[in-house]
């Protein structure tokens, strides 16, 4: 919730429980510090998008399940202070190329799970034909990011919840024959 | 480039070429001299937008300059580091709540000024009637801030440049008639 780079060694003493010293004895530094938390966090948001996946029965279902999981009504699955790759990213500058890199990764690995659901989607028939589906994947994550930046930024709630309804229909808009009349 | 909040006194000496007394004659403290840094930053990116879209005859073309104005082309628009409200949007906690109030309204004045713009064009008959003005505003701002996130955290350009083209589809999207098939 500080930052990775600037939250001090006195928070992370405060926030564990643990003095320096201790601390020193589980990581080498803070860098390593920030990536062993910054890969954990990631793997946490993954593993929740994974569970609420899991209960869903088609592959539409759970291409909506990357985006509703950022809702209020889940939010107990995610870890406090809202997307880690967003709050690692925009720490992001020159000075720091392992941050970087591992959020990077993030990013991509995510994109590339949306981009599988939707070739699977593709081959299955439930989706169109004629989408493409990495494109798609990143558009998804943009808009799902931004309702999390905009709402952060402005206080105002329901205009991330509004940006969420946005990427859902975009999901929507996937299955064949689907009207545009009711897409906004 | 530093950060609005983590950016030092001595950084501020070298980059004005100014001693921190004269720097403290100008300014009151450190969070007045960035509220008005970012107050012109915001300007400068509304003028630059404001611009482009003079050159352009349609409101299409007026809309799609809010796009544009983000790729390598138009860079020299802008002040360097990217957007000036993602820098600082990023920054925002609730330690700083006068950075935060500054960019929500520079993000919830682009959003009117490009719902304005889509309001123009569905009267004009240039747009479709059932579109919803401000979720399209928000949504693309979404994706443009979104490319910019995506390209410099992965520093893989294409990424955000082929964001840029998927918000440029969703505005030629909103022309009547326009062709599903070619929408992806």
């Amino acid at each position: 919730m500080k930052g990775y780079q600037h939250v001090s060694i006195a928070d992370l003493e405060k926030a564990s429980g643990k003095t320096k010293a201790t601390l020193y004895g589980y990581f080498e530094n803070k860098a390593q510090m920030a990536s062993v938390v910054l890969s954990y966090n990631f793997e946490q948001k993954r593993q929740a998008i994974y569970r609420l996946s899991e209960e869903r029965q088609t592959i539409k279902g759970k291409l909506l399940a990357h985006i509703e999981i950022h809702r209020p009504v889940h939010a107990d699955r995610l870890v406090g202070g809202g997307c880690p790759i967003l709050n690692a990213g925009v720490e992001v500058d020159d000075a720091n190329d392992q941050l970087r890199i591992l959020t990077a990764d993030a990013l991509t690995s995510w994109a590339k799970d949306i981009t599988q659901l939707i070739d699977t989607g593709i081959k299955n028939d439930e989706f169109r034909k004629d989408i493409n589906p990495a494109q798609t994947a990143w558009e998804l994550i943009s808009i799902i990011e931004g309702a999390i930046f905009i709402s952060r930024t402005t206080q105002n709630q329901n205009l991330g919840l509004q940006l969420l309804d946005v990427a859902q229909i975009r999901v929507e808009q996937l299955v064949p024959n689907y009207t545009k009349a009711s897409a906004q």
